[in-house]
């Protein structure tokens, strides 16, 4: 038989498969990555046929409306397929995604970023790349989704959250964070979709690796499945089974890299690099597509856009529930984050009381005092630790934990999982509906440092909460002892890091972190008890302004001494020193956010920072310091590891004290 | 029966059971974190017996002798345990180990630290306390155990690496990259106990997990086994079967944490605090201890040394072995780590050719040709990369992988596990005989800091080669980006970060690494081409001052110009540009390496920086720049977060251009 075949543009819609309308995913990631000369056009090639079944049959969104509560999460995890998102969402109808942005693939400008960007084109959950993020980000969400039905019920909150993860995504280690935290929480509405391709970039994963991911999965509590990945109705058979089932489910996709490439396909050749002029043709010749680049024949096109009008009228469903119900007003207030202003009342009336009584306490405490004001005040706000809740005091009273199966309590015990911790407080916050915050060791940030990067990349409102945060800890040592960890986390864009000195600062940070709702904030906060240090009351929330002058003097200061945190007491003390003893007048500044005092204008810094020669005084490296030191300016910190010992003894020892301050006050104002 | 028990002082050593020894080690245990006040008494209490059998019975190793480099290498992953260790060392005889040490647990400049570290007491392998390091340090030692015995055989090189990991290791997401990599790899020499003692720091583990840790061990290619972990035959069967396993191997030991304690056993109040004088008094009843606070019946320590005899014997053996083998000189001079300085004569060579061709490529090709020479010249160096070899370009000509089974090779595909990778390299390079280098992008160093820290604050040895070091990687996008890394890297004590502007840098950045042999180097590479910039050659490794004047100008220059890496092209072209247009002649100042810098004498810092006013160009955040930019320095480089477009685009959309460092060079030269 060699009959010729219909031009595709003629086709019937009644007769157009699945088959092609995957084709159609193939030819344009193909066409994306050749035109753009760079991108990774094996895995959307691979994975055309699995994405198709979820969108065509399963998946609920309505893309007129990307932001739909309800609708189900799509999470590519292995995101330099990032092509078969853009594909999908140019099928589906996106309408942010035309062809005009497929075309310009990786350009300046485009939605169509190298790897899929939440907030460059709609419907992009969230941020993928670093491989790992997505599958854990995605835990969050489902986790989201399980407490927010358990408050709203089915009729508001029902939705899946599907994701597409690699074999980097499964080798990474948040990955088994991640999955130990989403069988343990029993979150069902968990679906990964594993593309097991058996490649990586270095080559086959045998390289590399010879994990049975299906018995990991399900030493993890998943329901697993294996299919063909290329088997339509196995896919949607499979798809069927997970969504009913009671545990989260893997469903490892047996799967050709770059499938449909006839020379090039299986092969790691295809991962991440164009497939070249003379291979583009040869697959659309075996994959019998007729259509110009970027060109996608009208029939298929209204096969996908079936899709989305199934999409759609559950929408329209949902707002009928919406509108009838009882908790419809409160479920649309949640989604808006909306914290009643009484709140800030609270928390300026308790930055009162704690000032007058001169309150002492570490800041981990009085965070712990400001959090029981916050929790009380509203539900949004869902907490939790990495295992070190009673350290971190990040559990208030009537907080009930979030347990297997059972959502009515807004506490998570995520265990010793920092970076999946906050990749799942990423999904919290992306989910919609609540302020995720969560603790562990300032020095174990480290471990998170991943996703701490992308909750600032999404300007995401998650809220870090660091303790132990320098050799104040003292006897756990240089291990647990931070001292790059400021300078890493104010060197990353988009992240608000805040170190209060005293219970009436911490106060204010947490109320402009709650507050700053486009950004992540990190508050960093002292195992050892600190005195209160601001002098009298003010009603103005001082600390939002990044850095002020606590302690001014009568006339002109010889010395300014700049401070953060725990080290502000010393400078305090060293101010009386000098007075005392000296007849200096040294004006004290606190620092408790250099990013919010480089916000500030230019005529209130240098009034803040005066012209008097400075001490900056932190107990951690002095990296970033010199933007506020000048020419000749000292800082008092420290300059390699800590070490095990108590915390006064630490001070002592590493010479971080306030007799080496007015030491060092008295050279500079010779 | 109310018979008096005989005076422990007078047992017999014949009548002393294996239960005494452990009792000593839980004694011990309480005492010293009852004395310091901090500690975690729980874990050393609850694993005792393991430990008691481990160490009794199997362990090779010579207290005497404690660098024996055959000697079998034991890890407290679970460091928060540490008085098991410093109890274990006490009593197997270490010199430095006193009972003084004991008394001064977690006291400023003991042994005795709060964690074990490396370095501070003899016979610490490596620094363990962040959760999970130990293990995937441990993976590390046992493949280099069985690369040198490849090498060397079974009579110089045959022993086994014995980890003691706790829950909180089995959750750290580097547990699975760790895991994984040795399940394939077959290091059947790698035996890791679990304290499977059902307790968190937030109560019982079953609040954050449900994980079947026998069967995902399974599932990663380890032996598994389950045992009490108080039954001393028990125990001793399971070492016995796992060390002729072919496979690593896992023992679950079922524990009681803080046994003994009557009260409080079995419960997470025994894990961070010391018990109290009432439930120590409590414990030494039921324990029929009667010895005073840190006094250990001299019988019982006389059967603590018969363990230590036990491998003195076998390094006495070992010696004769050595001494008769003909690898026996080769071997010695590996443990050395001795390079033959040919080496360096022929990476002066290399840079005296480049410079006069003016090779232009990217440093990391570049770095290729380097390790091409120093693969050749030492194989002392063991490579690979966190699946990314063709591009980091880690893999010279002749260089065969390790397999599984098969260990003659001396590339490592570390899989996409960049966590495992570092912890590796840290365990490749304290086991001896190694220097390790591994590649992943710079964007990703994020995911193996708590294993980069760890190099730095051990001294260790390790070369990261971090390629994609900026925007200038191009379409990939912000994800892959590093903006605040340097940052971040710069700011850790007793690292080096390396970021050549060309091949020649490239070559003198690689010596300085290979000759810097108690430091951790990070050597930071483009992806793009770079011209070569140095103007002449010079015989002297001009890198290795940190910062050097690349380009003079004959009269005193009205502006400095500072640069590192790719951006020293820029400083370059926009000096000929102000030379050119205006007559203004810039001086060029490369600095490579910021923290070599710091440590020259600063007559030399001065006359590099000169009195100019100065323009700092990198491609990344600016935290840290101030400290050379002085005051009214203008700094370009990132504001923020990158973007996804081809590199040129790139630099031009943030401003990093000639004309933008013209256009500051002008408004401060008026």
């Amino acid at each position: 038989m060699n009959t010729q075949l219909q031009p595709q543009s003629i086709i019937e819609p009644a007769i157009v498969t699945e088959q092609d309308m995957a084709d159609a995913i193939r030819a344009l990631a193909m066409d994306g990555v050749q035109k753009a000369n760079s991108g990774h056009p094996g895995m959307p090639m691979g994975m055309a046929d699995v994405a198709t079944v979820l969108f065509n049959r399963f998946i609920k969104i309505d893309p007129s409306h990307p932001d739909w509560p309800d609708r189900d999460r799509f999470v590519l995890s292995a995101g330099h397929g990032s092509m078969l998102q853009y594909a999908l969402h140019y099928l589906i109808g996106y309408e942010d995604m035309t062809v005009e942005e497929l075309q310009r693939f990786r350009q300046l400008g485009a939605r169509t970023a190298g790897h899929p960007e939440h907030g460059h084109a709609l419907g992009i959950e969230t941020t993928t790349g670093p491989l790992g993020q997505g599958i854990a980000t995605a835990v969050g969400m489902a986790l989201a989704e399980r407490v927010s039905n358990a408050r709203y019920g089915d009729g508001l909150v029902d939705h899946h959250t599907y994701v597409i993860a690699g074999d980097g995504c499964l080798q990474e280690g948040i990955s088994h964070e991640a999955i130990d935290l989403a069988g343990h929480l029993k979150l069902s509405r968990l679906i990964v979709f594993w593309d097991n391709n058996s490649i990586s970039i270095d080559g086959p994963t045998s390289l590399s690796t010879s994990m049975n991911q299906l018995a990991r999965f399900q030493a993890a509590g998943f329901d697993v499945q294996e299919i063909d990945g290329h088997d339509f109705d196995a896919i949607g058979r499979a798809i069927s089974r997970a969504r009913v089932s009671n545990k989260p489910s893997l469903i490892s996709c047996r799967t050709i890299i770059g499938k449909g490439a006839p020379n090039l396909q299986g092969s790691e050749k295809t991962h991440g690099a164009p497939l070249g002029e003379a291979e583009v043709a040869a697959a659309r010749h075996v994959l019998k597509w007729r259509a110009a680049p970027f060109e996608v024949p009208e029939a298929i096109l209204e096969r996908w856009s079936d899709a989305a009008a199934r999409g759609a009228a559950e929408r329209a469903k949902w707002l009928n529930r919406v509108a009838s119900a009882p908790e419809g007003a409160a479920f649309v207030r949640t989604i808006g984050r909306e914290i009643d202003t009484s709140l800030f009342d609270e928390l300026a009336e308790f930055r009162r009381t704690h000032q007058a009584k001169a309150t002492k306490v570490a800041t981990r405490k009085a965070s712990e005092m400001v959090l029981g004001i916050i929790n009380a005040a509203t539900d949004l706000t869902i907490g939790g630790s990495a295992d070190l809740t009673h350290s971190n005091l990040t559990l208030t009273a009537g907080m009930e934990p979030i347990k297997p199966g059972s959502y009515a309590g807004r506490y998570i015990h995520y265990g010793i999982r920092e970076h999946a911790m906050a990749a799942a407080m990423n999904g919290l916050a992306l989910h919609g509906g609540f302020i995720p915050y969560g603790g562990t060791f300032l020095a174990f940030s480290d471990y998170a440092r991943g996703a701490i990067r992308l909750s600032a990349l999404m300007g995401q409102q998650v809220i870090y909460v660091m303790t132990h945060d320098s050799i104040g800890l003292g006897e756990d040592g240089p291990t647990h002892q931070p001292i790059e960890h400021l300078a890493m986390l104010r060197a990353t864009p988009n992240l608000n890091v805040y170190r209060p000195c005293d219970i009436v600062e911490t106060a204010e940070c947490w109320e402009q972190a709650l507050k700053d709702r486009n950004r992540p904030s990190l508050i960093v906060l002292s195992r050892q008890n600190l005195p209160m240090c601001r002098p009298a009351n003010s009603e103005e929330n001082r600390s939002a302004r990044g850095a002020y002058i606590l302690r001014a003097t009568s006339q002109p200061s010889p010395i300014t001494l700049l401070a953060t945190g725990s080290e502000v007491e010393i400078a305090c003390v060293a101010a009386d020193m000098l007075s005392a003893a000296h007849g200096i007048g040294a004006r004290v500044v606190s620092m408790p956010c250099w990013e919010l005092f480089e916000q500030q204008p230019s005529e209130y810094r240098e009034a803040v920072l005066g012209t008097a020669p400075r001490i900056g005084i932190e107990a951690a490296a002095r990296l970033g310091w010199d933007r506020y030191l000048g020419d000749g300016g000292i800082f008092i910190g420290m300059e390699g590891f800590g070490a095990s010992a108590p915390a006064a003894a630490l001070y002592d020892h590493f010479g971080i004290t306030p007799g080496a301050v007015v030491e060092a006050a008295l050279r500079l104002a010779a």
